[in-house]
């Protein structure tokens, strides 16, 4: 049996159900834990919430600077695109969170970690799996999942227990940090339904958005971004600064139909202007530093990273494995790319780089190409030369 | 030596001045083949220019369905588009282009075929690879690569022989078709330039686009559109259609750092409008309809169908067996997807299939879902199992 | 509640106990049904036993034939080696017997199928998952896995009900069919320890194989074999054939450290004699008339055909998908393949087929050869041309 | 033109020839420099032979250290196999052979650089991009390719200009170093004769191999052998050993079909017994450390590795990505592998490892496992979700 259990407390109703349905049935002492990934919430009121309902103790970790520069700029890297699609956002954020509930557990010397994700979604996976690859003594509990509770069962209890509710149902469940916003359930569940304007927050409808194209231009070193229009900013505000200004332009939006790793096929719709927009910066330039053999292997390389923070796999060794890979490329990843965002819409206008494989000189049809054309004839012929000669044997 | 030629004339400056250069080089009688793949020209005019310059025999060809239906549909069903980018909508006329030569070739009795490629390129892959494949007794000549005339010895030659010429030097160099338009050349050579503005023919300035979306619905049989707006079209209507209409928003622009294959980055700039619009909405499809295994995997043929294209070797085995692969996962793609058409974005909101793998009674978080909540814990446990275990032998 | 069950009966402890256990638990009629996959076993006795248990009907399926032609063959087509050393051959029956499961459930009307599979292992995913992608309206039951019973526990149960057991315990678990055998436990689980002798009953000590290496020519037809030394059979003659020769020679011995997909790392051997030698013969042959594209394509392709076997997918669409790729590229796969066997290794030397890519007049280094080395010098410049370019700005 | 060229001599005839036609075409000294990668040739003969043809210097460089370490090693580390069968062992001489080449010119200030290779195979491809990749001002000369003559006219200019040839023409052109040797023309030119005896000099014919099997064990660390029998050895001693040890039993001979990348299918024999045996046990090893998704990746990466080696790119960027993470894998791929050698097979028998993810405790079948059984209902089912849902759709 546990005795001391840290729990993962996003100040919502299942995991504040959790504080006292763990606390009675494993008579157990529960350490809450809230993070700050850019979600943009009153974390006062969160705390004052765990320890009312029966929380010994409440970490509030600030841990912005971390995600920004360990999960967010290694997934710009990655050109992180799940199914082409999500910018793993969300998924970026799981593994942070079973890292800080494990140091959390080793300072307070607790024997368990508990989170409130339920039975039908990734994150189950993402937080358990990094749990137990950083410590498997601990014990890991997923109450939500496992209680069994309707949502009106869940009311109930909390009504009895004198757990404060809040008086609104949502329409829609959301997930949200600096590098995006996840939004699911109601109306989007009909994937024939086009998502209502009030599914949105970070982005302005593209009708609304100003009249005149904003350029932006955005400079990367090492494979990440530092600079926007020539300023340097830290990680946190640079991302931000992005959200905002694509947002603005009616940039961000995403609706796709998603493969769950339990097997389910979901509608999911994100909100992700930073990242949609220097993702597609990022791609651009490394088509001027890397060739073309590289860039063909990295992008195997790329949804490979992708799927494994996707699948909860982060503190698997291949995903240190790949990121050597990664991390090699993005040496040479630098130079300045220049963005028109306009309702709706973030189109790469222009590119320079100190390591750019453009040469005008070879590459111009004018007259003055250094690109001597009489090596093609054998170029061209060797190139097909298997080709001809199996063509004939095709049924 | 050769004593008939077939020569792929497009009524420019380098096929003209080919005519009559292979026939003095060569003392043989030239041929003229034009096919009309949806690229809009006056197809009489070239006709009545090639006989003047010396053909003996011209060939107009329409070849518009076969290319819709034989060249642009396996396109749309392979997701096509190299480096992310580029529907090869040029790649994509090259080896029909090759095949009217060689059937014009063996009609005609003609012991060799031409093209105007230059070396520069990837064109003079595509035919000269497609030829042999399909007849290798064909010589094939590729005088524009092979005399060395600078453009201002071409005009000088061509002058000297009587050879129309444009009076106005073009600002870029352009090759269209039904799929798309590829813009090269000029102040685009510089890629830290955006575009002017009269790069662009096929799509409005999303600034002057209509204020209100367009909302398309695109039907899909077999992995290939049928209707559009619940109409039914044939390839060539359909496609002018969707062209049409997303061009009037602003969708379609492309503007990217390709890499070629004889080794040249360059910088290219295309116009796609119904490229864009309907592999988007097939895509989407497709995550509605096939699994995830499928996806995935299908997603690295796709890869390298689209590469063959690119790279002339449409003739290539290996194109016949992706397909089969391509076309078994086809079955399928069956249903409706609803965009929305907007100043320069095109964005699914809405699909539905008779073969979606979508379930909302599995995948709703409402506590109607079928779903068995408690197989998640075993599944989470044993899907992490060899990342916890060999976590901590990580250096 | 169930009142039919089909179980999947082998005539071993496991099974014979769920007979009773099943009966008993749901109290429901029992049908076994016993596959003649090749496995050399007295089908008789096995009948006579389901009977004597308690079963009240008892199907004994001759299903070699089936097996042979749709389940190894297309595995010879994708040179099926799991993890480069298991050529899948317990795999590949375990959804031929969920197949004969299902059929005979809905013959006899039944409303439940069982099969004796461990938690530990793959084969309960092989059966499972088949099973209900057939027939999603089954009751699958896992009674070995579900009742938690101990060896010593199953034997007590036997002794008390009846059930008749073998008096010597067995020292290997062991399954077999005509495209090998599988055995594990005792001594092999210390994967330091050399198999002993003891271990393989298909191929005989190297030491004693015959002093005179044995040539055999296999020839193919359409990527499988269809004549053994210029001799047609049928394809179990032809395996069973190829099995004797093969592991006389000493050949087909496999020992590796393999992972299920359950996550566990095992010590796997194998004795698959015919399996070794055809698909190094069908692999050589391969590449004589498939090109050098297809071939690298294909590895990839028959790595996922391989391991959606290995993983219990065999229903899945993906491999359909596969073998529509895979059954393209075999219509070429046609020819001779000449092997020399001796003492435990299987080589091949000599090949020839009538869709040979191999041309000799090209190939050949004398004066003859018709390769026009003029043609190497672009070539080898423009395939090297982004190497060079990007070599520089490595750091 | 040239005034100072750098000649990789091999002693031969094309590379006798060479120094004299060189010299007269560019009026230019001539510097032959020979490496010594382990071939055992008589090097002293070869450089009074340059000598006296005409060198103004020699240079003879001992690079077998850095040959086994920086080139083998990670050949090793990469499971370096074209085609599954050829240990690229000339092929990872060469870009060693380009680098020195380079020194030398930049030693000597030379302004062109020289190799011998002929226009059908794939050294020119190995020498002239690495030349190039490490100084793209160096001029790179293939005098063989270039000069048209065949074999008869060589011998004509030899005796003409006192170049001493070799009596006896040579049944076979033959390449070795270290990591073996490759034996290519003659009757080896019709792929349906098996190489005769006198092919082979490393390797002992198996059937005059020892009775008795060898045992021997090799251990490695951070991906490389580092002793053997338990005795620490330097790589060249190493390799030396294992070459010495398996070709006496009969292993290491290799016939295949091979695709060189100017498009030739080639039939080719190699003898690489330390190669075919280290690798054996190399890949062993990495099952018992790397996790199922870390091999499954690392197979794709080792297999371009390989081909990238194989296809004269190793200065590619992308081979130093590649190298990136095959390193942090090769971290845990530590331990002994113990294999059994005999008469033409090596097998591995047994394998230890600090690393090791093979847990008896899991993976026993004995009632003392750890592993949790009741955790597989819920994986089996879950993993299969889809292949159900999708498999009814299936035409």
């Amino acid at each position: 049996m546990v005795s001391k259990i840290v729990l993962a407390y996003s100040g919502g109703l299942d995991t504040s159900v959790a504080i006292k349905w763990l606390k009675e049935k494993y008579n157990a002492d529960i350490i809450t834990v809230t993070l700050d990934v850019g979600q943009k919430e009153d974390f006062k009121f969160i705390e004052d919430k765990a320890y009312k309902i029966g929380a010994i103790k409440h970490y509030m970790i600030d841990a912005k600077e971390e995600f920004a520069r360990d999960y967010i700029f290694p997934a710009i890297r990655a050109n992180a695109m799940y199914e082409d699609k999500y910018p793993v956002s969300t998924a970026l954020s799981r593994p942070l969170i079973a890292k800080k509930l494990v140091e959390v557990a080793h300072k307070e010397g607790a024997d368990a970690v508990a989170h409130g994700c339920t039975g039908k979604g990734n994150d189950q996976l993402r937080i358990e799996i990094s749990v137990r690859a950083l410590d498997p003594s601990l014990t890991v509990l997923a109450p939500t999942r496992d209680w069994g509770m309707s949502r009106d069962q869940e009311i109930e209890y909390a009504r009895k227990h004198n757990i404060p509710i809040s008086s609104v149902a949502k329409k829609y469940s959301v997930d949200q940090n600096l590098w995006g916003r996840s939004i699911e359930g109601g109306p989007l569940e009909d994937p024939w339904n086009a998502p209502d304007e009030d599914v949105w927050e970070w982005t302005i409808d593209p009708k609304k958005a100003p009249e005149e194209p904003t350029i932006m231009e955005i400079e990367f070193k090492n494979g990440v971004p530092i600079k926007i229009d020539g300023e340097s900013m830290n990680p946190i505000e640079l991302i931000d600064k992005v959200n905002r200004i694509a947002g603005l332009n009616g940039i961000g939006r995403i609706d796709h139909i998603e493969d769950r790793i339990v097997g389910i096929k979901s509608r999911e719709v994100y909100e992700c202007p930073a990242a949609l927009t220097i993702i597609e910066a990022h791609k651009d330039l490394e088509k001027m530093v890397l060739n073309r053999r590289e860039l063909t292997f990295k992008k195997i390389v790329d949804n490979e990273w992708t799927f494994l923070i996707y699948a909860g796999l982060w503190e698997d060794p291949l995903r240190y494995d790949l990121e050597a890979f990664i991390n090699k490329t993005s040496e040479r990843v630098e130079g300045i790319v220049k963005m028109k965002l306009y309702k709706g819409s973030a189109m790469v206008i222009g590119r320079e780089s100190p390591y750019s494989l453009y040469d005008i000189r070879v590459a111009t049809y004018d007259s003055s190409s250094t690109f001597d054309q009489s090596l093609s004839k054998g170029f061209v012929t060797l190139w097909g030369l298997q080709t001809v000669a199996s063509r004939k044997f095709l049924k």
